[in-house]
């Protein structure tokens, strides 16, 4: 008979063990998206397979799971953290624990392939190329999601993946209520005929200095050089591997500075989430953002509320001016502003404006909707897409690389994911009016001071990592209710101002 | 009672899985030298201490050990390949199996420390910080290598695994070789007094255009994109998993272009050994360079003999000039072939020229053994290195940074490594004279043709992997026993004619 504090041994040591997985495979991926030599996929395929399997099999070992047992049934005899520890890594052993080892080792390999496949079929406007991948991974995605929940409905035990709690019915509502109040304004701003003007942008703007830039932009989003890095690949990510390897990644266009610009900026948000978790749990699988719609909340408040305000950008632009004194002479910030924030329907969600580009979730959410309740056959996706693109933001699709193959995410299995987008621009507008009642956030904005914005998003949000459940600790934040109103008026008065619309 | 067939497909299962670990450690180790945040250094070493344990077990399991045990019992009875891989890894076994498994552990953890340590300790001139970890990794391998053959002088048995077979009695033979040739012709430089100008070489040369230039040279050494990549480090290494995925790295310096131009070469002389070996082998353990002493002597072959030969600039020189127009305007492929051959005592060994380079050695060798025989302390290393340097090169060390902590070796956990770079110089003449016998190589090499060279090593060594013992495999593609006064005929050859003596 084992004491609870040899139960709590065992489960940390293991919890470790654990750890040092995913912490090497984390770096096989991140190694795999920026500079591994595509010959070598089917190698890091079968090693990724290997470790998973060893990953699978200390999370699902029997001593473990009777100390984790012991841990649970003791709550009054166990720390908080180690309690809370327990509860998340119970939950995530039932979510594997269901799946027949051979089968989630042959998933991995499965995805690494895919994903190389991906690329090369966007780089070549090959969706047919991809298609046998993607079918596996709907598949094997609503496989697992049954053996999971045989009862629930598939896209719902997806959403909850991504953002604990969130259903197709919730989704749905929401989606609505932001439709609703999106498409006449997007409507009105057409009508209205009036543009800003964006041709200062449409120049080359030296990669070196946009390097430089991105320095810059590093430094005033406070990250810390000892615990970061930045490196380059094709399609912008952040990983962490504790709070003391926290990377960011970025793109380059030479005709589109404002493409690495705001990535960096959205980039460096879910950073900040990543850097500013307490000390205490960096170790712990407690340690990092809690979900996916919680992130999001934080990258696209920095790249859009922040980011693209007028405050920031007049708080940037002396050295805006100093990096591009040709391709900038006669802007003022003013202009600036409003040409980081022309509203378009566009082919691109990443490039999008913060406008309409929930329009561009609301199609990925339709179709993964239809992927999941068999109504939409992965065959038929590139026409669902173009067709939705039409229908949602009247623009018309010219091939799959900028349409349906444009985003790296169900190449990964990501499947549900994508709302996390949506419903994370909407904490944000509601986590804005709430600081606002507090924090003079503007003044501090406009000196280039974001320290006190992180500190209070820190103390509400960033510190607890996995320690509370995104609906509950959202709640605390905003003391209230999620209410996506705040989302909705927020744009409208943004794009109201932005486009004279009275 | 297993079959013969089931302890191969156990031996061949469990060699996958060691392979998958190598793997991902190998990975954890590039991207520490390449990306990681310096903050993350403890975590990564911990998760290495780990997988290195999982491995450990792997490697020193019962059941692979009685599987390998029947092969070996059995060589009638398997293929060849088997058979060598049963031989290999057996060895390797034994190397490691001697070890107690948390002394194992631990020292993987030491060193990831140390290594850090020492970049810091490097870039701060500050050698009493890394002492204690230089003090530490000595002790370990001294106990390691004791454990694995109590009876034998330490130092060869550190000399063995860098280059089987090697002694500290036929390295001193050789060393007193070297050096009786060296320095007569290194005083006849200095008394002759001529210099070749090299002052267009001490400009800025754009680091955008040498990374060009990078890119051109991976392709003169037919560099296959698709399994290669290159990286930017501080101290520049070649690392592969398996010929799939093959990476070089350099430094760039925007005032000394042939720092790195020569560094690709040499890197990419290692890349060329590892992308040549035979598929049937890739994955296997056979299936990389069997010695350092004989990947270096590729390294320096392509570096040295052909890179700094007046062909290979003729036939690189175009390009030098398209790139680097103003830098170069008036030179002459003879005045870059001068400037680049310029033989001068130094102080930096990776920056050395090819004839005092091995004096560099030479005095890392000394070191080792003292330290290893225990007659120096590693805390009268700085004053030992300063003495030698003015004892062999004639040069006074201004600064630890640019004396004992310039190279990364000691900081790995690398004694014993040194030898091999002086050892792979002689090897390389001595290959170059066989090779000139059968192949109008200097033809090739003025067309820019490499080709036909990499075929003729391909054919000799490349292909073995470690199917055969550097010994027997160098003296296959000799055609003859080792023969040091090779190197010493060609050094002589070509110095005395660079400097027109007699």
């Amino acid at each position: 008979m084992n004491s609870i504090e040899d139960s709590i041994r065992l489960f940390k040591e293991q919890l470790e063990k654990i750890r040092a997985y995913g912490h090497a495979m984390g770096i096989m991926y991140y190694d795999m998206e920026t500079v591994m030599p595509p010959a070598a996929a089917e190698l890091v395929g079968d090693t990724l397979g290997l470790l998973s399997e060893a990953e699978y099999r200390l999370q699902t070992d029997e001593s473990f799971l009777s100390a984790m047992n012991e841990i649970l049934l003791h709550p009054d005899e166990v720390d908080e953290i180690t309690l809370c520890e327990a509860k998340r890594t119970n939950e995530e052993r039932e979510r594997i624990a269901c799946i027949p080892v051979d089968e989630y080792v042959q998933a991995q390999i499965d995805q690494t392939a895919a994903f190389n496949a991906w690329q090369k079929a966007k780089l070549n406007n090959d969706f047919a190329s991809f298609l046998p991948h993607l079918e596996k991974l709907i598949e094997t995605t609503k496989r697992f999601a049954l053996y999971y929940k045989p009862d629930a409905p598939v896209y719902d035990t997806l959403l909850d993946q991504y953002e604990k709690g969130l259903t197709t019915e919730t989704a749905d509502r929401f989606f609505l209520q932001v439709r609703s109040a999106l498409v006449p304004l997007i409507e009105a701003i057409q009508k209205n005929g009036y543009q800003p003007d964006t041709s200062f942008l449409d120049q080359p703007y030296p990669l070196d200095k946009q390097r430089e830039l991105t320095r810059y932009l590093m430094q005033v989003m406070r990250m810390d050089p000892e615990r970061t890095a930045c490196g380059e690949v094709e399609h912008p990510f952040t990983t962490d591997f504790t709070k003391n390897d926290v990377r960011i990644t970025t793109h380059y266009y030479e005709n589109a500075m404002q493409s690495s610009m705001y990535s960096v900026i959205h980039e460096a948000g879910h950073a900040t989430y990543e850097l500013n978790i307490a000390d205490e749990i960096a170790r712990s699988p407690l340690g990092t953002g809690v979900s996916m719609g919680v992130h999001e909340s934080q990258s696209r408040f920095y790249e859009n509320i922040i980011g693209r305000s007028e405050p920031f950008i007049e708080s940037i632009f002396p050295k805006l001016k100093e990096l591009f004194p040709a391709q900038l002479e006669g802007v003022t910030p003013h202009m600036f502003y409003l040409a980081v924030n022309k509203a378009e329907p566009s082919l691109i969600r990443t490039e999008a404006d913060e406008l309409t580009y929930a329009l561009h979730v609301m199609v990925r959410y339709e179709l993964e909707k239809k992927l999941f309740d068999g109504s939409l056959k992965a065959c038929d996706l590139p026409e669902a897409w173009n067709k939705l693109y039409r229908e949602y933001l009247g623009v018309e699709v010219p091939d799959d690389t900028h349409g349906v193959l444009q985003d790296s995410h169900w190449s990964g299995g990501s499947f549900g994911y994508f709302p996390s987008y949506a419903i994370g621009s909407a904490y944000g507008a509601q986590l804005l009016a709430k600081m606002e009642q507090e924090l003079d956030i503007w003044a501090f904005v406009k000196e280039g001071n974001l320290q006190p914005i992180m500190d209070w998003l820190t103390e509400r949000i960033y510190r607890y990592g996995c320690r509370l459940d995104p609906k509950d600790l959202m709640e605390q934040a905003f003391g209230a209710p999620f209410d996506p109103s705040y989302y909705t008026k927020y744009l409208t008065a943004k794009f109201s101002g932005l486009y004279h619309l009275s």
